[in-house]
């Protein structure tokens, strides 16, 4: 007789962003002429850009032709796009093997199933606030879950608390959402404690691009010994705008052993059983934007984003709200004024101001209070919200 | 401390593929000049049809305009994919509402994520020889495995065995990787099994458009009650050539329910927390792949390989070797000659005839002795080895 997975029942009922566009729906299906303003949910705005236009369309016209067509690729990914990664790190000092990058569809599949390889028994040590697909996942596969609390005093970067005994931690910088970013020194002591607790941190840089200050570390490997102890998800979604096109990889070091096993090898089993290799034509797109005039290009459309963000930095200040993030990430993570519940800022910034945000209470408890804001709009509409944000909060 | 999921070393040590490409490889490096016909991995090679080629450079034209750009899309795909899919189902007289279609990047993606849903604690009943992914998944998520033999006896066709109570139930029709096809009586025992052991059905139809029989079933919906206890996945790979384009989707009725919870929400809970969406892009290309001229251009897609398999029947028939498939499926299972082992049929084929195929011994223990031979090469290429075959054999 089959069961549901009981798991399923621990998870939260609906998924955040499910009740944010249910309560935009409700509220603009009430006010239809209202302009509401969406600096919620964090999807690219902008094109691609014509690097990565163009070799989509060359791509395309290989898969017409008998002769370029391409059939399955490696679950692994082409290698071309593997070692144009790998190369991506040099300019960090870092050293990765291009058969230690593993190509997937999507920073959220990799950072969900990367549980599979590992044992249910551990705990998963999570941020809270955090991206709610650590915690789902956890849940789903039925782990027991630690948080990591982020709040004003630690600047929403929680550090290491050696009285637990975690076997997965997740850390993502810039964070998703708070905005905030791990210096060296800090991401320093997560590696050692990871190191001593024989825990695994998978590291979550899929924001990594938006960082400018030089001492800001873009992965953990500049770490000392995290290869030892880190697997690193990046992504080119907010990097290249390629939240529609599906790219990601994943960094899984050759040094990183369990008990004799390269964690390497699991996770290429894994993946070679299921899963069958990103779209081609999204490879080249990834390879395109890895080139130079890529970079040159996609560096443009971060700059559009870091401009709104701020615009947003800079209301915050002028207004003396507490706020993390929007420096060095597309995300400003504010407090609620008035000492405001998320949920109750979300309705009265929503039918006051027509602006949508994202409520911190839907990244975990330690978000209630806090509410974040996403740069990936439209310059004009960041400069009106930022002025109708004004205009609410005097 | 961390561990590996143990159940990982209850797994076989290489996939059936690298395997093949090894000695394959070895072949080769010893003997450059050897020209192999490959017809082992099921992967197609004929260029994508100029409907689907059209579809995605406007879709790629579409993500270079900010007007026209696409970001995240639903986890379950586009409603214009999941309309046409279901309207697909409606020449078989089946009603599929669309959002009981669930959009993604592959069957092989969709058959082995569908456990996550349900409890571990159930026996997998699976055919044996199987598509390897079904048994995988099956062992890394801890799962107890029953296997339904098929034989000569049977025509590679096992029926429901009584003494039995599994919870999943894997089936694949036309079969991967014998060729069979269940007639609609067979697949309505297997559909009353279901029913009557509270199980459920997974019906792997990615071969269903090499259907060429009246009578035989193209989807398991056209048997009564299917619905209660059946979720099909389906794929584009070989129907319209997208292996390395990535889009399969899978039906989950609303009529499931265990235990009063409807199973397609538990299942959109899944990929809302752990997969993206498809590509739009891919999206377009599957949407076009469905039109008339996409049906037109793709029917003659498989026509082509239909007629490689009718050479490769053809064969086996003068040879009086015994054999299924090939009439309704791009795949030819047959005996080895000479009662030889799988594997050893391999290296003679690979080494006297220069020809690839798969060994059956791969797909489980029922298909040592036999051998698949697949229908996705050249038609030139499939003449040459029919007749290097032939003068193996004889």
């Amino acid at each position: 007789m089959i069961k549901i997975n009981k798991n399923f029942e621990n998870l939260q009922k609906n998924y955040l962003f499910v009740e944010m566009g249910k309560r935009i729906k409700a509220y603009q299906g009430k006010y239809p002429q209202a302009k509401i303003i969406k600096l919620g949910i964090g999807d690219v705005t902008l094109p691609l850009c014509s690097t990565v236009i163009n070799a989509m369309h060359e791509a395309v016209d290989e898969m017409s032709k008998k002769e370029t067509f391409k059939g399955y690729g490696p679950s692994n990914g082409y290698e071309f796009l593997r070692k144009a990664v790998s190369e991506s790190y040099v300019k960090y000092g870092i050293e990765i093997d291009k058969n230690e990058v593993y190509i997937s569809d999507g920073a959220k599949s990799d950072t969900a199933n990367i549980m599979d390889i590992f044992d249910i028994s551990g705990d998963v040590l999570i941020p809270d606030p955090a991206y709610p697909v650590y915690v789902d996942s956890s849940i789903i596969s039925g782990r027991k879950i630690r948080f990591a609390k982020a709040n004003q005093e630690n600047n929403f970067l929680p550090m290491p608390d050696y009285s637990i005994d975690p076997s997965l931690i997740y850390i993502c910088s810039p964070n998703n959402p708070t905005g905030s970013v791990y210096s060296k020194e800090q991401l320093k002591k997560w590696v050692d404690y990871a190191v001593d607790k024989k825990a695994i941190i998978i590291f979550d840089a899929a924001y990594e691009p938006f960082i400018v200050d030089e001492d800001l570390p873009h992965s953990i490997y500049e770490i000392e010994n995290a290869k030892k102890c880190a697997i690193e998800v990046c992504s080119f979604s907010k990097g290249a705008g390629f939240t529609g096109i599906r790219c990601a990889y994943t960094i899984v070091p050759s040094e990183i052993q369990i008990d004799g096993k390269k964690v390497s090898d699991v996770w290429m089993r894994r993946q070679s059983c299921k899963f069958n290799g990103a779209s081609y034509i999204t490879q080249k797109a990834a390879f395109a934007a890895l080139s130079e005039n890529g970079r040159k290009e996609t560096k443009e459309m971060i700059d559009y984003y870091r401009r709104n963000a701020k615009v947003l930095v800079d209301t915050m200040k002028k207004l003396c709200i507490w706020h993390v993030g929007g420096e060095n990430s597309p995300y400003i993570w504010i407090k609620c004024p008035n000492n405001m519940k998320s949920w109750d800022f979300f309705d009265l910034l929503l039918e006051k101001a027509n602006i949508v945000g994202t409520p911190g209470s839907g990244f975990g408890e330690s978000g209630e209070g806090y509410f974040r804001f996403s740069s990936f709009g439209n310059y004009e509409d960041v400069l009106e919200a930022a002025s109708r944000f004004e205009k609410l909060v005097f």
